[in-house]
């Protein structure tokens, strides 16, 4: 099944301590689209100003992303600038300019109103309810939102996790959203919230799944150099939804996989800036990332043993 | 085979937020040997001062644990004393009282000259190269060691380092002693340094095992409560080499699960003060932790499937 995404497609200009990148392609809604389309047909719903380099739509054209719900609008394009420090750890925004993604609240074209996988990335959760009420009947329906929307806009977020299958979120995220430091309590509140999967995404300590009476626990991949983490929560939502959506169910054992391939492909966007990496990824790179990640965590049976 | 463990008997005060202790029996050799006594004979390697009370002795025994090599010194028991900050990752020590620990620097039992397996837990570096000394062919030796040894005593930390099979020690001193931030890289330099097999422990997010060409992640196990996070490091390394020890193999599959039985053993210290929890363990809740690890972490093959 194909998956709708609706979020941010910008400009990043970003300084890491291994380089520079101007006016690169970026937005929640490129990250995720670019990364579900390895696996499943993808619909992006975002808007761009009449700045945006078609080089850059050419490339989501290559991926075979269905560009109709990409609004061109008069004015430039979201542009984000940021710098990271030594360990890549900490960021600062150095200027955030929304252009023309101030005014983002989008009509769907009308087909896409059967989207039955959807993925509303990180904007404004009334815009987010807006959306949503365009699409008919979906089947499973990702969130994900930021501390500036659990503070700032506490009761339009409430009333999209009544509404809403599954929340992907960072753990501090996760603690502030639930009041508790403690992540299976936090967990536990936020599922009692509405979403009944729960993703706590922990940077390079990997991801947690909370789903029906189950936890997993995904490793962050290790890598000899981290490049640019930009995007890499949005990579992990484009490869967590992409699978499901492709493989149409919803199963313990697929939540879980999808949790490897959204680690897989995060994995992968973090190797350079944009989504230099990812965009040039062949199937067998992706299925020899996912068996890395089983040989990074498998352990056989045991049995007690000795002398007590 | 039996396994040796040399380091401190203490008795810690500690304070966090939902207790306090006074006096409590603790020390890096106690929590080591209770949980290795789970697998293996252990025989402990310590000192204590004529103030021990005899009941911290007799819990020692109750695990069957042999006590030859633990010496009683006239003055007092080394004395620890910490404060735990609201969400227990933040430890603050008010006192350290060495007392006839200052003076440690065993002799062992001549029949302790045949150990196979041993764990030398964070002591002065020269101490712990004077203990080797004294040990016939020991088959496996693991070491432990801190920020402190690292900064004041790195020339006997690097000949010791060559010496040794297995390090433990956590992230922050990893990095350190690598001069490295980047995990991979740290553990690369550090084996160049000798131990073959390296074990990071990473706090609740868990431990990284690197062995051969391998690297094995085990994740944190998830508490709605953790107790008290003293002497968590030293109950995994009592569970990691307990359980090489009853083995007696040193495969990847037999340190992968290594790793996870002393990530089930921490996962119980913390639950309580002192040894309180471990004392009180079954095989059968070690084996049901155990299981609970597999669940968190199993997930099944996948094919990349889907439209693209």
């Amino acid at each position: 099944m194909s998956l709708l995404v609706v979020g941010s497609v910008a400009l990043d200009t970003v300084r890491t301590p291994f380089g520079e990148r101007q006016d690169a392609l970026g937005g929640s809604a490129t990250f995720a689209s670019v990364a579900a389309s390895f696996f499943t047909d993808v619909r992006l719903v975002g808007v761009i100003g009449d700045d945006f380099d078609p080089a850059h739509v050419e490339l989501l054209r290559s991926h075979a992303i269905d560009l109709e719900g990409l609004e061109r609008a008069p004015g430039r394009t979201f542009r984000w600038s940021g710098v990271y420090g030594h360990d890549l750890n900490e960021r600062t925004t150095l200027d955030t300019q929304l252009n023309v993604f101030a005014a983002f609240d989008p009509r769907l074209p009308p087909r896409y109103a059967a989207s039955e996988y959807v993925f509303l990335a990180n904007v404004d959760p009334e815009v987010q309810l807006r959306v949503l009420e365009q699409i008919d009947r979906p089947r499973f329906v990702a969130l994900d939102t930021m501390n500036f929307w659990i503070e700032g806009k506490p009761e339009p977020l409430r009333r999209i996790l009544t509404r809403v299958d599954a929340l992907l979120l960072n753990d501090s995220e996760a603690r502030m959203l639930a009041g508790t430091g403690n992540l299976l309590r936090a967990a536990a509140a936020i599922r009692a919230l509405g979403p009944q999967v729960l993703v706590i995404k922990r940077g390079e300590y990997g991801a947690v799944l909370f789903a029906r009476d189950e936890v997993f626990s995904a490793p962050g991949f290790l890598l000899e150099e981290v490049f640019d983490p930009t995007g890499a929560g949005d990579t992990f939502a484009g490869g967590f939804m992409g699978y499901l959506a492709a493989r149409g169910e919803l199963s313990s054992a697929a939540l879980r996989r999808a949790v490897i391939f959204g680690s897989a492909l995060a994995s992968f966007a973090v190797e350079s800036f944009s989504v230099d990496r990812v965009h040039t990824l062949t199937h067998q790179e992706i299925a020899a990332r996912f068996r890395a990640f089983q040989a990074l965590t498998r352990f056989e049976d045991a049995d007690l043993r000795g002398g007590r």
